[in-house]
């Protein structure tokens, strides 16, 4: 399997907002700071704050200490060393002309030091080796989903205690709404140890829109759509599950929806292994649809039907590499993708089954666990 | 007052990570689209799913449908255009040559524009106006440090619960630790709305390490910094207010300290005001902990006393301009500004006191409220 890894990565990001930064050191910083690679070892330059816990509990080979650098590179009061000037000299020091950068390197500091004599290559991933999962890795996916499960079950418990008042759910003496649903669900992720941001609680027609996250009452009879991909703060990496609910009765087609959905997910688990395309295992879900009449078209008001990929790579970030969808893309060993397929009419409502699995040369194994039992009367 | 806007602004972002992109539209998208400006004009462009939505409700002049703008640019089966066609399309449609862009612009979007004739200008900052809150962004800023009240006294309100036994709080018959605290600061903040994160609640030498957000049992006769900075999720505007606790009953130095912290914070209060240096505010600080023998120094364990700014910018991102430290920095009539002084000395224990004020050309205006007590027996 090829499995590039850049030689000479170079890094200029927090490790909240650069996945790739919190992949290269293990080690959570929240302000910008230096990273390189050199033949295989890791270095960062840190200041007086994050030195020792760097030294002490990160995955750095080497920390410098960047108040050392800076003066090195020329800082004296009236006149502070410029980023790029300190990592020129770095540069020189380690005898390197030429680094590899990721896409989204901050371009202010990317000219800075092409004027410095830097020669920078955006690739299009610097670490490729974040697509496949190691055993740990694996765990700390696991533990996102175990959050993304107390979080599903919180709902579940809030709809299971509602009542039924004029076709609206009530739940001590006040509507249940959306918004209770996702504080719910946040409440029990915060206290797992997970920080879940932009949860979906939609119900009826709003659950057919993907980008909306559900506001206001919820009502009996509608299906009601949780999507919860918390971040465990320990670790980095996220969570990824949907259940769909209905509290009341469900209709005859209600019902077929719904079981349609988990039968295009049991189709796409049972055909993702190592080796297969990701865009053949999405067509296992178009196939199920198209065999049980739920059709996908385009309507003047917007997408019906099974309009998003069948899933995404999940690790530290919620969308990463590999895709399932209408995209080649085969799928390696080890790699962890989402399996959600889903379906949205309005009038009738959405449905999304979402769960999240590890690729292997045979059944995928499972990372995530909750029951599928979505009427509650 | 100096108030450049960039005349042609070139944008690629999501807005969770770009406070400008935020900014620009007002109008958060959880992915990352192409947005400029041409002669003061705001233009967006975005996908069929946020198509309606942006038209609606966001700030942008025009939206232009992506799927498109992409088909115009060459898009075919098998052979998509690439975000940087489409924007050089988009500018040669608008007679654009050269657009401004972050420092923070990502750099392989960058050399795919640049490749295709476009000049882009890296600009220190792309809307310098962002440092002036508007009076409907000073009270975004206001709720936001309602937010954060909240938060500081469920903290307060669970230290006034615990009791003492054998030195340490105990709460509800198990250890009161600070990730009992952060939680119940947390859970506050969500029910009202915002999102905190990395939220400080350190007691002991612990908060002597700024970059410490505590852990473990929380003791009796302690110092306990509470440092709660949310971010409301309906505008993106923080939140950002410090309060420093103590359980038990505190030593005549701890008091000192303490009294010394809120001295200085009330000294610079009366220093800030529209043309004043940020640096003589800092100042002021730094005097008040001379007179009273407070020292600060760096020793082989880390430094001591008053080792950070006193306040910085607070809008839509947590730290921005302006500072208030070392540095020189005239504050501007509207900017809003953390005033922070603290003192930390292992050993002794570490008390910071954060407040936010808006800049007026006299005193300056209080957007945060909490009072100032702080032994809690």
């Amino acid at each position: 399997m090829a499995r590039r890894t850049a030689s000479f990565p170079l890094l200029y990001a927090d490790t909240a907002r650069s996945a790739d930064m919190l992949y290269f050191g293990g080690f959570s910083v929240p302000d910008p700071f230096i990273a390189f690679g050199v033949r295989g070892k890791k270095f960062a330059v840190l200041n007086a704050l994050e030195f020792g816990r760097a030294k002490k509990s990160s995955g750095f080979d080497t920390v410098l200490p960047l108040e050392l650098w800076f003066k090195k590179a020329g800082d004296r009061p009236g006149a502070k060393a410029s980023t790029a000037e300190v990592i020129a000299l770095l540069a020189k020091h380690y005898k390197i002309r030429a680094f590899d950068v990721a896409q989204d390197f901050p371009l202010g500091l990317a000219d800075g030091l092409r004027a410095l004599g830097l020669k920078l290559n955006p690739v299009p991933a610097l670490f490729p080796e974040r697509e496949i999962k190691t055993p740990a890795e694996a765990a700390a996916l696991r533990e996102g989903n175990r959050c993304s499960a107390l979080g599903i079950a919180a709902a579940e418990n809030l709809l299971r205690k509602s009542q039924i008042k004029a076709g609206k759910l009530v739940l001590d003496g006040r509507p249940l709404t959306s918004e209770r649903l996702k504080i719910a669900i946040e409440i029990a992720c915060l206290e797992a140890g997970a920080l879940s941001v932009d949860t979906i609680a939609a119900g009826g027609d709003q659950a057919c829109d993907p980008h909306e996250r559900g506001h206001g009452p919820l009502r009996a009879n509608e299906l009601i759509v949780v999507d919860v991909f918390p971040r465990v703060t320990a670790t980095g990496f996220h969570g990824d599950m949907t259940r769909t609910f209905l509290k009341g009765r469900a209709s005859e087609q209600q019902q077929r929806l719904v079981s349609a959905v988990r039968a295009a997910q049991l189709a796409a688990l049972a055909t993702i292994r190592a080796g297969v395309n990701g865009r053949d295992v999405h067509q296992q879900c178009l196939d199920v649809f198209a065999t049980r009449g739920f059709e996908t078209k385009r309507t003047p008001k917007g997408s019906v039907g099974f309009f998003h990929g069948t899933g995404h790579g999940l690790g530290l970030e919620v969308h990463e590499a590999p895709r399932m969808s209408t995209v080649d893309y085969i799928l390696k060993k080890g790699s962890v993708v989402t399996v959600e397929p889903g379906l949205y009419y309005p009038g009738l409502g959405g449905c999304r089954i979402e769960d999240v699995v590890q690729v292997t040369d045979g059944k995928p194994k499972m990372l995530s666990s909750f029951h599928y039992d979505w009427e509650i009367r």
